[in-house]
C-alpha cells in the first residue's frame, strides 16, 4: 500500500547556508552522469561518472588510491558534523537526530538476549584455523536451510551455491570484479541506495547506469517510480549507443529508497529482460525479513517457481537489515553458478569473518522458534508502530510520500519546500534541516532524477522519531533555531 | 642461530608419479617470471607474471574474473587432495599429515579458555551498528598500546594511525591498490611467503619483482640468503630498465619461509635504500611474538629509534600467527601517512570485522598478565620443543636446514635428493612426499631461485610431527609406501 496525496503548490523558501556537498550514511553523493535528453524531466537513463568531482590527488597515493580516499574524505564530511554533536538524551539531548542512517535501532534488547546466551560462545579449533573461504559449510548448510524457509523456495536450495562473507558491500565488489571489465557497468533503477556506486566502483572500476523512473505516473503504470521492461530496454540501448558495456542488472527488493515490493509477476518480466539480453542480474534482498505490513505480500526471486536464467541470477541477504546487525558485518550470495559461486569465494580472502562469529550466525540462523515466535513478530509490530508515527507526522505536515509497508525508511516528497526544482535549492534543504540538528538523506544521493525527495529513517526509538520529526515540521514551518534547550514531553510511545 | 651442514652429494632418485602444478597453503604457484640473466644460478631479479600460466576462461566471468577463479581452482586441486584424506588420530590414522600450512596447531587449550571466559561475550548496540571503519576507537587505543609495548617503540604510538580490518592479506590487497596503479609492482625478496603474489594482484593488479637471494654466502655475506641494498639497487634498475615502475618494498620480520631476522642496521638499510628511491615499505611483522630462541633479539620496525621515511613506512601486524588464529580474522596496520591511512580505512568498507570481535579483541590484547605470564611463555616454549623435534631429526637424516628460533617453520635443503636441480624434480619429490602422506611446501611457491628447498611447518602436535616426520624418512631414503595401516607408538614427546 502507498499513499501519495494531491501535490500542493511549492511553497518559496529562504535557503540559508551555503550549498554542500556533504552526504550521509547512505547518502554519499554519487556525482554527476551524462544525460540522454535536453530537459532534466525527460531523462530516460544516465550514465553515472563517479569521479566527476573529484579534483587533487595525493603524492603518496596512486590517483585510484586518492579517489578511493576522496570518497571517505567526502562522506566523513557529513559524518563529522553529525558525530562531533550526536543527539544523547541524557547527554546532549541538542545533538542532532539521526533520520539518515538506515539501521533498525528498534531491537537491540531483543539481540542482546539472544547474542549473550551461552550458546553463543563456542571455540573449537576448527574456528580458529583457516577456514574454506567460502564459509564453514555447518554454517552455508543452516543459511541454504534458512533461505529455503524465508524464500519459499519450490525445492531446497543447496549449501554449494551460498558463499558467506563479510556483508554486502563487499558481495558488491566481489560480483562487479569477476562479472565485469573494468568501465563495463551494471543497470540500476534510480531512486536507489547509493552506497552501491563505491562498491562496484572502488575495486572493482564498475559504472552504474541509471534507470531514471517517475513519480508521475503514467501510460500504463500503476503506481509512482515504477519499474518497467520499456524502460530498462531504453536505458540499456542508450547505454549501449554510447558505447558503455552493461553487464548485469541491480535490483533491490524490497526496494531502497522506496519501500516497495515487487510483484511475482514483475520480478519475472525483469528478469525475462535480462535473459533476453544475456545479463546478470543481482537480487538485493537484505530487507527481506522486513516487511512488516501484513497487506504486503513478499516474494523472493528464491521463491520462483522458475527462474528464465538460472547461471546469471545472484541473491544476496545479510542479517545487517533483517536482524538490525549492520556491524556484526554477515552477508551470504546465494547463486547456481558454480563459476560466479567459485570466484566470489577466491575473492573471501579479503572479505572473510570470523570462525566464531560463523558459529554465531549459524547458531541464530537455526533458533526458528526464537525467529518465528519471538523476534519477527516484535520487530514487525515495533516497525510498524514506528511507521505509522512518521506517515502521521507527515500527513498532518500534508507532505506526500510512498510506503508500501517494507524497509525502514519513507521516500517523502518535500518538492513543494524548494524555491526551484534543482538539486542545489535540495541541498539548501538538507542543510537546513542539519542546521536545525535533523539528519535526512535527500534524493540526490539515490540518484533521483527529481529535486526535492527525501529519505525519512524511522526504524528508531519513539523519543528520538519525535524529537527528530518536531526539527523536521520547525524547518518546514520556517520556524527552525537551533535546538539549545533540551525539549520537554518528546517520549512518548508513537501510537499504532 | 642458524645450522648448514655440509652439503652431501645429490643422490640420483626416482620419481614417481607425473608432475603437477598442484599447490597448497602458503604454497601457492606463482607462476613463470621474466628473467634477468642467462643461468638459473645468476638470477639477480625477476618480474612476476602471476597469470603466465592462465589459460581458459568461463563464458560467466570477465576475464579478471576467471583469473581470479583459477587461483582458487589452482591452490583447490592441492587443497583437495588433503581434505579429501585429512590425517586424524582416530579416524584416520593413515591420512595426510600437514606439515605445509603455516599455523600454531600447538595453543588451543590457551586460546580456547582465554577466548571463553566471561568478558568475551559482551553485546552493545554499538557494536552491531555501522562502525567506524579504521575501527571502534576503542580497540585502536589497545591496538596502539600494545604494539607501543612489545614493538618497544621509543614514544607511545596513535590509535588515529591504526587501522584495524579482518586480516593482513586484505592489508596487502588494500595497500596496493592505493599505493600503485594497476600493473606497478613491489620489490620483494625470495624466497617469500607466496600467497602475497596473490594479495596484491587478484584485486590491485599490482606484480611483484623479485630481490633473488642464494643459499651460498659469497662477499659479504654472514648467511645464507641475505638480503643486502646491492640487491635491491640491481633488482630496481633491472625492473626499471624493463619499464617496470616499482612503488614499493615488501619486507618480512620475522622472515617466512627463512625464521630470519633482520637485525636493527640491517633494517636500517633497507629503509634508506627505500627513502633515497622514494619507495614505500611494507613491513610485515605477523610472526614477531613468535620468536621461540631467548638468544634471538627480535627489532620491529616500529621500535627503531628514527625511521628514515615515516610517511612512507607501513607496518603491518595480525593475531593468526602470533595467537594462532588464522581462522579470527584481525590484522592492523600502523602508519604515520594519514593519506595511507584513511585510503585504506575507505576500502575497509570491503574488509570489516564484526564489533563483537573488536570487542574480544580489545580484550584479548589488553590481558597482559595472561599474554606475558601464561600465553607468551608457554607458547615459546612448545615451539621451541617443537622446533627442536624436527630439527633433530633433519640432522638425523643429514639435511642442511635454516633457523634462528622464529616463526612455525625450517627451511630445508633437500637439493641432495633431486636427480638435476630443476623444479620439475623439485615438484616430483613434493608429490612423492605427498604420496606419501606428508604436506610440505615446496621452494618454488616462495620464488626461491634454487630448486630443491622445502618448508617443513613444525607448530603442531608432537604424534603429528612424529608420523609426518617418519614418513619424509621413508621418501627420503626410498622407503616410502602408502601407509595403509596405522603406525604404532608414534604418540611420545619430542624432546626439548
Amino acid at each position: 500500500m502507498f499513499t501519495l496525496p494531491q501535490k500542493e503548490s511549492r511553497a518559496p523558501t529562504t535557503c540559508p547556508g551555503p550549498a554542500t556537498t556533504q552526504d550521509l550514511g547512505s547518502s554519499c553523493d554519487n556525482g554527476p552522469e551524462r544525460e540522454c535528453s535536453r530537459k532534466p524531466d525527460q531523462k530516460l537513463y544516465g550514465v553515472g561518472d563517479p569521479t566527476a568531482t573529484f579534483s587533487s590527488g595525493s603524492s603518496y597515493l596512486s590517483s585510484r588510491g586518492s579517489i578511493i580516499k576522496w570518497f571517505w574524505d567526502s562522506a566523513e564530511e557529513g559524518y563529522r558534523t553529525y558525530h562531533l554533536d550526536e543527539y544523547d538524551e541524557d547527554k546532549n539531548p541538542s545533538g542532532i537526530v539521526n533520520l539518515g542512517t538506515s539501521e533498525n535501532k528498534l531491537c537491540f534488547d531483543l539481540l542482546s538476549w539472544r547474542l549473550s546466551q551461552s550458546d553463543m560462545l563456542r571455540v573449537e579449533p576448527s574456528l580458529l584455523q583457516y577456514p574454506d573461504w567460502r564459509g564453514h559449510l555447518f554454517l552455508r548448510e543452516e543459511v541454504a536451510r534458512f533461505l529455503s524457509f524465508y524464500c519459499k523456495s519450490p525445492v531446497p536450495l543447496k549449501p554449494e551455491n551460498v558463499v558467506v562473507l563479510n556483508g554486502c558491500a563487499s558481495l558488491f565488489s566481489a560480483l562487479a570484479t569477476v562479472l565485469c571489465e573494468v568501465g563495463e557497468a551494471f543497470l540500476i533503477p534510480t531512486p536507489y541506495y547509493g552506497a552501491i556506486t563505491q562498491h562496484v566502483y572502488l575495486y572493482g572500476n564498475v559504472r552504474l547506469v541509471y534507470v531514471y523512473l517517475d513519480s508521475e505516473v503514467t501510460g500504463t503504470d500503476t503506481r509512482p517510480f515504477q519499474l518497467t521492461v520499456e524502460k530498462l530496454e531504453m536505458a540499456l540501448q542508450g547505454a549501449h549507443s554510447e558505447g558503455v558495456k552493461v553487464k548485469g542488472l541491480i535490483l533491490i527488493n524490497p526496494q531502497n529508497p522506496l519501500g516497495d515490493i515487487y510483484l511475482p509477476g514483475e520480478l519475472q518480466e525483469y528478469l525475462g529482460f535480462a535473459e533476453r539480453h544475456k545479463l546478470h542480474v543481482i537480487v538485493d534482498e537484505v530487507y527481506m525479513l522486513s516487511v512488516f505490513e501484513e497487506s504486503a505480500a513478499y516474494s523472493s526471486v528464491l521463491g520462483l517457481e522458475r527462474l528464465p536464467d538460472p547461471q546469471r541470477t545472484h541473491v544476496m541477504w545479510a542479517t545487517s537489515k533483517d536482524f538490525g546487525m549492520s556491524g556484526l558485518r554477515f552477508g551470504t550470495l546465494y547463486t547456481e553458478n558454480q563459476d560466479v559461486a567459485i570466484a566470489v569465494a577466491s575473492l573471501c580472502r579479503y572479505h572473510g569473518l570470523s570462525g566464531l562469529v560463523q558459529y554465531q550466525m549459524a547458531q541464530l540462523l537455526q533458533d526458528r522458534d526464537w525467529i518465528n515466535q519471538v523476534y519477527l513478530p516484535e520487530n514487525h509490530a515495533r516497525l510498524k508502530a514506528a511507521h505509522t508515527y512518521v506517515s502521521e507526522e507527515l500527513r498532518a505536515l500534508r507532505i506526500p510520500f510512498l510506503s508500501r509497508g517494507a524497509g525502514f525508511f519513507i521516500w517523502a516528497d518535500l518538492r513543494q519546500y524548494l524555491s526551484e526544482g534543482t538539486f542545489e535549492e535540495e541541498m539548501l534543504l538538507w542543510r537546513r534541516f542539519l542546521d536545525n540538528k535533523v539528519l535526512l538523506s535527500s534524493g540526490k544521493a539515490f540518484g533521483c532524477k527529481e529535486p526535492g525527495w527525501f529519505r525519512f529513517v524511522f526504524s528508531d526509538k519513539a523519543h528520538r522519531l519525535c524529537l527528530g520529526m518536531q526539527r523536521v515540521r520547525q524547518v518546514l514551518e520556517g520556524k527552525s533555531q537551533v535546538a539549545e534547550d533540551p525539549p520537554s514531553s518528546q517520549t512518548q510511545e508513537p501510537s499504532s
